[in-house]
């Protein structure tokens, strides 16, 4: 424990570096080059420059992105006002309402005039377009898209608790397992769909905090992505699976409900598990947090297990800065600063706008494009987006997003 | 055209290699280390050193050891003969037979036991166990399991020709695609079902060139994995992209079936299609194959395009030996060459055998498992044996394959 005090121009001037990465760099690359104003929606598979390499348009990205704009929106503006925001977010809203579901599904992927080539067997897309409802519908002060998101967010519910729901083939004789996305996400989407003061879903909430618990191992100082449902660890590839920055993602969503519920074991086990995640995932050698390991050190068979991937820089960012205005801890500030440092200078692109995504384990460039069926306009500038609030909390320590006081800081 | 007569000295030397590699580094491997006497089959994931990290059984390498096994044998004893390869194939046809199959399906992966973890919607479980069976039915004289081959091939041919008989949801807007895969696995499994002088299959092998000949692209010198099967590019990823050794095994597919056929128009253009797809996909920069291109020049959205895999290189060395002895061009065996080094040099592992599989684009092991998901006892046992015979026939032009004399050398 440490409780250096970071100057206040250290905090001042790297808040004023992530406001000019948002609003100068990432936002306008997304209005600039993703809007398809002929059938509606967003062009996310994108170039470097911003050009168009393919036109489908998947679902899981028009959804993140219509969040994203609506979000930006409500920090910005009032519900319904006029803004360049808002029309980006109607622009992917609309489309996703007459094109993405079918019945209780969401499709995974649809052609640029809206028909659909791919569902998945999974909750995913689903959960984006209750996110998308959920925000798009505080921004066009619109109640028919809350009550669309919560439609929605009841059938996400369903499929979680019964996965046999979803139709996957499975075999009596293999135990069923539970996959950490999915509490994690869920617990997001209960934020996300009560808003700033909601208390919904609390029952549901606990579900996902004690789901959440079956893949945090204190005897491996790890979180593993698919353990049994009755909390067994599986000794297999996928047993001993971990990937560090799902799990440090999975960490500040449990922080953010923790300070909604004021419970501070609570805040401590989900510091606890964004610090072990980072210690394991970072690459000592290269620098940057590898995509994939191995709980017991076997090569991960996912050949991609050692690239650096923009997204678990983006969720520790944002992980790292609210641990430290957690607990004033300033080694968290100090590893927020490496991944700023790291970020800023492997994965932003000055010249065109966003970030790279996909780096190879030495920190080149392995894909050019700045959107692709897995990277849209989300994970960069949520991560933004949040870093910015919490230093400007930082600096006016009695405004916004308040701290769990009653953390006994010294246990952590 | 390039005729410079290669030293005979020279391929004296390369043939003990392989023979060396194949019987002393790579076949001891897998007869050390992948057999489970206990409940039948392989263990197919095997760490570096030939401990086992998953018991997990995936079809595809059981089948592929079979034949594998099966075909040394066949190499080297007389049908049913005891042999420690006919041992091993035994053991592997046997769990095949008892496990595997549920009616016209095979299960993609098995536990230990033989139970079934996972069923795919394609044909390549079914593909490497009509494989399997063919040449376990020569090594063991067990003429049922050539039945079962040819039974199981019948549904094969069903699922090629009518892919709606898997199951996989298609959508009426979306037109149709061919995939390389298919009409290339098919031809080379009409060889192998046939054995050394069969002719059965004959319009089936039509229907297989007719098919590949929509992915050969002469406008842009390159092979296409997937077009619509009306022969038009389509514009997308999963349109543009090219896997060049997949292309190159395609390439050796069609001219061990253009010298069965005695056609020279089609030798001709299957060593077109090997020569394209090396220069396209040989990474000038670091060495080594690329494993995924984008005919267009954007970068692949597959992860590990930059990676480089054994098995394309074990690939390319038998087509270009291959290609070497059917048209004498030195040039041929000079990429049969570098190849040589380059895979011996990064593949091999001499301390504890078998190839590694998975190098980054630099050249460094990235996964030190030898054996995975999607890895065994096949890529790198098959080249070796192959290319070791073809330098014993260029050693001796008068035994055993024989090149197309009819070929126009001038035009290649």
């Amino acid at each position: 424990m440490s409780h250096t005090k970071i100057d206040r121009a250290v905090i001042v001037k790297l808040r004023e570096k992530y406001r000019a990465e948002l609003y100068d760099n990432v936002l306008p690359f997304w209005i600039k080059n993703s809007p398809d104003r002929e059938f509606g929606g967003y062009f996310n598979c994108l170039d470097r420059d911003g050009r168009r390499y393919d036109t489908t348009k998947h679902v899981w990205l028009q959804g993140r992105q219509v969040w994203m704009m609506s979000r930006i929106h409500n920090e910005l503006h009032r519900p319904g006002e006029n803004s360049p925001y808002l029309d980006m977010a109607r622009l992917g809203a609309e489309f996703l309402r007459r094109h993405a579901r079918d019945g209780r599904c969401v499709y995974f992927s649809l052609t640029r005039e809206g028909k659909p080539t791919h569902l998945q067997r999974k909750i995913f897309s689903e959960c984006f377009y209750v996110m998308a409802l959920a925000e798009y519908a505080r921004a066009s002060d619109d109640d028919s898209a809350t009550a669309e998101a919560r439609e929605m967010l009841s059938h996400v519910i369903a499929y979680a608790k019964d996965p046999s729901l979803l139709g996957r083939p499975s075999y009596a004789h293999v135990p069923p397992t539970s996959n950490l996305a999915v509490p994690m996400i869920l617990l997001n989407l209960i934020q996300e769909v009560n808003g700033a003061d909601g208390t919904d879903y609390a029952d549901l909430a606990a579900w996902c905090v004690n789901r959440m618990h079956l893949h945090i191992r204190p005897e491996l100082s790890l979180v593993l992505e698919t353990v049994g449902v009755d909390g067994n660890v599986i000794d297999s590839p996928e047993g001993r699976l971990v990937n560090p920055g799902h799990a440090i993602e999975a960490g500040w969503f449990m922080l953010a409900h923790a300070r909604r519920v004021r419970d501070a074991a609570m805040a401590r086990t989900a510091i606890k598990i964004i610090d072990w995640s980072y210690d394991f995932g970072w690459d000592e050698k290269h620098g940057g947090i590898l995509y994939f390991l191995d709980s017991a050190g076997y090569s991960p068979v996912q050949l991609e297990w050692s690239m650096k991937l923009w997204w678990p820089h983006c969720e520790a960012l944002v992980a790292f800065i609210m641990a430290y205005q957690e607990t004033g801890d300033d080694r968290y500030f100090r590893k927020f600063e490496r991944l700023t440092e790291y970020s800023f200078s492997k994965f932003s692109d000055p010249e065109f706008g966003e970030w790279f995504g996909y780096l190879d384990r030495h920190g080149e460039v392995n894909q050019r494009f700045k959107g692709g069926p897995y990277k849209g306009c989300f994970h960069v500038p949520r991560a933004l987006f949040l870093v910015e609030k919490v230093l400007g909390e930082l600096l006016a320590p009695n405004l916004g997003m308040q701290s769990l006081d009653v953390i006994d800081k010294s246990q952590i």
